[in-house]
């Protein structure tokens, strides 16, 4: 169950609205790198854990903080757009409600939600529960995580750089600050999991002798003529997962070309795709006939 | 610029057409873990890569070889929808292109492609672009590149699983193992970079400082009474980073309860969420009338 | 079946083509406050009605006059584009494709459907077929077409609001008021059908006997400490359906902390999730491994 | 801020795990009548209220509710997939994982949430923020709200309509409960408000005198022939909200044909759709090809 | 403006009612290749037709037509679902809810619409508005109508075919013979066009000599080696269009390798990724710094 | 197999970085018009062709050329976006990341990507696989294709003529070449197959007697009255398929009325809209109440 106090997590002043700010913040709210996403995966993560309680709570734990974090950029987003309708200035020359969408605000922040947070990103394209990732295996799982704090970190610092209104800078240090602890926070599942050589290949819990043991630590160049600069420390040494040697090959079909055949009748492609001497096609035109 | 040789990287066997397992494929080509979105994302990667070369290269090689992932999977997919219409079969006394359906097959397997692979997900909905993740750093999108291959991995051992014909469990062990590769690719590069030290926070191109100091290395507990389970490596000693040391904290609020006041008449909120009394309200109420 | 006579329901005109606004107005076409939501809407709700045959006739009455408003907000739409492209001014000094685009203009205006309007909102986010509700229960489906017709009004008089082309304003009055009658007609029909203490609990065919007894009047307050202002109406007295008394509670968690086990080998989870001691689980590992 | 106990709302139970009913309990979940849109959709109008304070807290406690909602039913979704991967059972003629799919489970619990509940509809579509509807207006969003919960109150009802599991029932009875709850809750506000007439036409802030006064209590009728059987409470009588009589007219075209002209030079239309006579055209034209 | 009759353009009967074909049926509702989209698209063309007036017309005439496919379709499903629910049966053992669900069928037709038509594919994937193309190209436009309508043909003949129910194939057999018309339709508005030689290359009002003049008739092999077997009609002879000569090359790089060159640290990729010693960069970090 | 060089099909060089333009441009690489379209629509088709092979390796090397048009595409919206953090001038006025915004850049182009191209539409729109258009219809695919074609050269001219850099209007020459030569090549297929009297209607392995033969060569007129201007070479003459003679009619419904009766029980509709005097319904009811 959850509970609230009605109180944000921080501080969230605006010294100055602008609505364009606004806009740019929604990508923290309902973009892919945005709160919605961590906060709704963490904590369905969380109810669907399975295996040592501790890390179900962990989940739970700052799954609900990340709701604060939505609450936080919604207040600064109704804060931005204060002034987004300032149409009783004295002079009535420019429509302000049109001067603020020509000067690249969400018109939807106007003309939809009237003057608030939505759920959708910086361009106005809705949250998408496709982006909640949990599956089940622990640690493909926090990698997802360390990639959205990643990604969220490095959206927070350019929100940062975009604006020069105290308030929000202040805000969006904190908001950096959490997602340092986040990165760390997952990691430190990884490294409790045993660290790359514990942990990979993922699942490991798949028996690795049933992969194909001649195609699983190689480089494959599929450039046409191998004047390739793709090397590094993935084309030689031993692996990250301490279970095979890297090396580098060029790419080389294992296969035929594919031939999938004449089209059935029954699936109405052009008969030109079909061979109609062949009789049993014959008897199957003729049934579709009868 | 690309090229192809017609051939398949693997050879495509399926010793029993199934159309149901046809529909679980899918989700392998244009899911959020499927080949699809790791092509596009490597090569969208490679694409906007600025930096050291052999990065940018490495991206555009494998992106190339998962292109040809794509190919494997569709062609099994229209392998395994071989039958999806054997209507011709002597009784006829049930249709079995409704066999398929009520048995849980693909029904756009049939109506919309005529068997063959489609650019959706296992439910058939459709790949979306919002999921190939470029963010113009390197290191997040290394995360987000194991993380693809873990789910991915985790997904192609569960089709392998589900499957006991002998030519997919073959193709299957193949794309394990080139996950495998990949996984421990993307994470050495991570390695080549620093290891956890040396890349994060991510971004290391901030410059830490500016974030709040007081909130970078504390586990926030959201906890309603401090009864969580949720101590480990993320709760106490020396951060994965090296730069901060991990702590328990109760998490509290930081900010007052916010106010946004009353609504502005120009956004047409019902007049009891305004201040009639108010003057400056009360001539914009006026303009509007007149 | 379907019929037109070529007219408008009204007349569109438009003084000063102003691309920025039929930006906006494509809200009002494609947007989930839209026409061609409410028309969709009350067609299927028609379509699929059961029961007393005068509500599916004026749903079809209605669904068929919000075809004609589409039709209008098109018209002033591509009217509004007339001058998006005006590139044969006499300086050449400025791109005016690129100006509009500056400007704030939809660019797929001019890319994609050569000044006409389209089948988005005010983002060019595309209509979407799950906003059309029709739920099979007529007082259900009432309530969703009087919000329709509510957020319909809201938005028509926020773009009334935002331009003071005289054409526009005398367009958007009339839609203003055909929303003003269609709240008022899907009211009626709740009234028809017994007003509050006739339809709700919505569905009134469920025998309210089977629901929970002990918690469907009472006020749930999730606020860590009671200090909330959230008193109302809606807290005490009898309800609004006149079947129970409203109370004000605290919340408290009637189920226990949930417990989902390990994780089963065929899933592939992480091996630290699943309990290996078990001899059940090791054979289930055994037979993977097989 | 946001807190949890980790406890469920109600207690979960689950009989016999069914994977059928774990995907029908996703449209509860991720669906457009689903926990997440509601929670979200109370949170978003909690976090953008302004004017009276007790309707952002009663919105903000009732939010909270609904987030325990979908971690009940996440619960419930779990368990429901508890075997879904029964492949230990003693004969291995067919395997368990195919058989669900044949069986109209849900491919993706499998595949992507190794037995979880995921952000998705009852059809594995994914949640859609566009869904989350605030519209800054009191009183539309009570309907949005109203109409949220009766959609809900009819599907949770369908639900248990469809399982005769024990636990499953119990826990959808608490659901109903609480449905019917907010139905009244809802209810209330609008009561407060004034009711019908007090509240409409929604927005009651817009100067009603400014809409056009010759259609807005006219049910008009798009029948071909006038033989319809749309007659009722809303084509006579005084209107709902008080303000106007209603009246049954049929529809007719109160404007012209439009004639958008012919296609200027730059947007590229076939050179059939432009008039090249034109001088003002013809000079565009040459301007084009210099 | 558009009126109806309430009548359905064809009759609707169904002999035995089939809920697995009701869910097969929406993917010719709403479909990529459904009626609501021809509907929608061709009504968007004729709103923005600008050029000869009949085509406009004509356009206006078809998209209304198409309403009333939508509705008899709509009708088929609402009939397909009655016994849907048929749950008062004698003998209680199995619950028939689940039982349809267990045979494939669409779970929101009983949950969400309560056994009517959707705006949802076959799939139970909503309706698109990106689908609505309409370019402001007549000839442009042509195709995609041409398109629409023979993936439409397609589609309803595979429905036919699976099906053996009286009624339904004969409302199909109507269904497919307006996509024999409006094939021939649209390929008779190409024809007065000019056919191939006076539509293409679309736009026909590009000035042609403005584009590359080495690359417009030439079929580029981007095969490794050459050993293609992609020959035939496009490969010699004159061009389609008749303005040009078709011919057979291998492709080869125009360009070079591109490079994008170091990260800007305001993007904050990275450290990595930039070139520290720059003066420009150096003088650009210590700003972000200060 | 698929393979790369690294080097681009042809020169992309821009004169002038434009945030502005690098957001139309992405129109043509994830827009429903653009290159990751045809490029993946080509190869399903390819990877689903059943039939002769000269068609399948054809579609196959297109589709390998268009990667490469996605290629040329995301290098020239990464070095138009050079610039658009040019946050170093010397003059400290105004933040130029804000400045881009207001100026109508795509805000995840430095937000989320960092400046690179994007799989998004120039609205931030993401690309939707659902645009992948395969049927199995060799001849429908064609027309699909001339289409996408027709739209893609549309839309590159409109680019083409948004810009006066030199070198985006260089490589846009080049891509509008090539879209010349595409539509011929799809129009050679087409020709190949036996032209409009060979390939209609499509599918042409349909028997066509069993399609209605009433209703499959008239021009239906919904216009109310008949007073249309749709009179043209599909009212009149032989069918362009030459199976059939073109009639101009007035449309008339051939059904009745629908009727679905009253609401079964167990949809829990309202009670007022089933019959509950009906005793089989009553006693459906009762079972419910049990």
């Amino acid at each position: 169950m959850f509970y609230h106090d009605g109180k944000l997590q921080y501080d969230v002043k605006v010294d100055k609205p602008n609505p364009q700010f606004a806009k740019m913040l929604q990508q923290a709210i309902g973009g892919i790198e945005g709160e919605m996403k961590v906060c709704m995966q963490y904590l369905f993560q969380a109810w669907g854990a399975r295996g040592p309680e501790k890390y179900r709570d962990m989940l739970l734990e700052t799954g609900t903080e990340e709701m604060a974090h939505i609450e936080l950029l919604a207040t600064a987003v109704a804060l931005n757009l204060e002034g987004a309708t300032n149409d009783v200035k004295d002079e009535a020359a420019k429509d302000p409600f049109m001067e603020q969408i020509m000067g690249g605000a969400n018109p939807r922040h106007i003309l939809s939600s009237g003057m608030a947070a939505m759920a959708v990103d910086s361009n106005g394209v809705p949250f998408n529960g496709s982006w909640v990732v949990g599956t089940g295996n622990l640690a493909a799982d926090m990698y997802a995580n360390v990639m959205a704090e990643s990604a969220g970190r490095v959206l927070a610092t350019r929100l940062w750089k975009s604006t020069d209104d105290k308030g929000m800078k202040d805000m969006l240090s904190f908001l950096i600050a959490r997602d340092t602890m986040h990165q760390n926070q997952w990691l430190a599942v990884l490294e409790e999991l045993g660290g790359p050589e514990g942990v990979h290949p993922i699942p490991n819990s798949f028996p690795q002798e049933k992969e194909n043991q001649n195609f699983n630590y190689n480089f494959l160049s599929t450039h046409i003529n191998g004047d390739s600069k793709a090397h590094g420390r993935w084309s030689e040494g031993k692996s990250i997962d301490g279970k095979g040697s890297f090396s580098f090959e060029k790419a080389t079909p294992q296969g035929r070309k594919p031939d999938l055949g004449a089209a059935h009748p029954a699936g109405f492609a052009q008969k030109e795709q079909m061979m109609e001497n062949d009789s049993f096609i014959k008897s199957a035109f003729k049934k579709i006939k009868d």
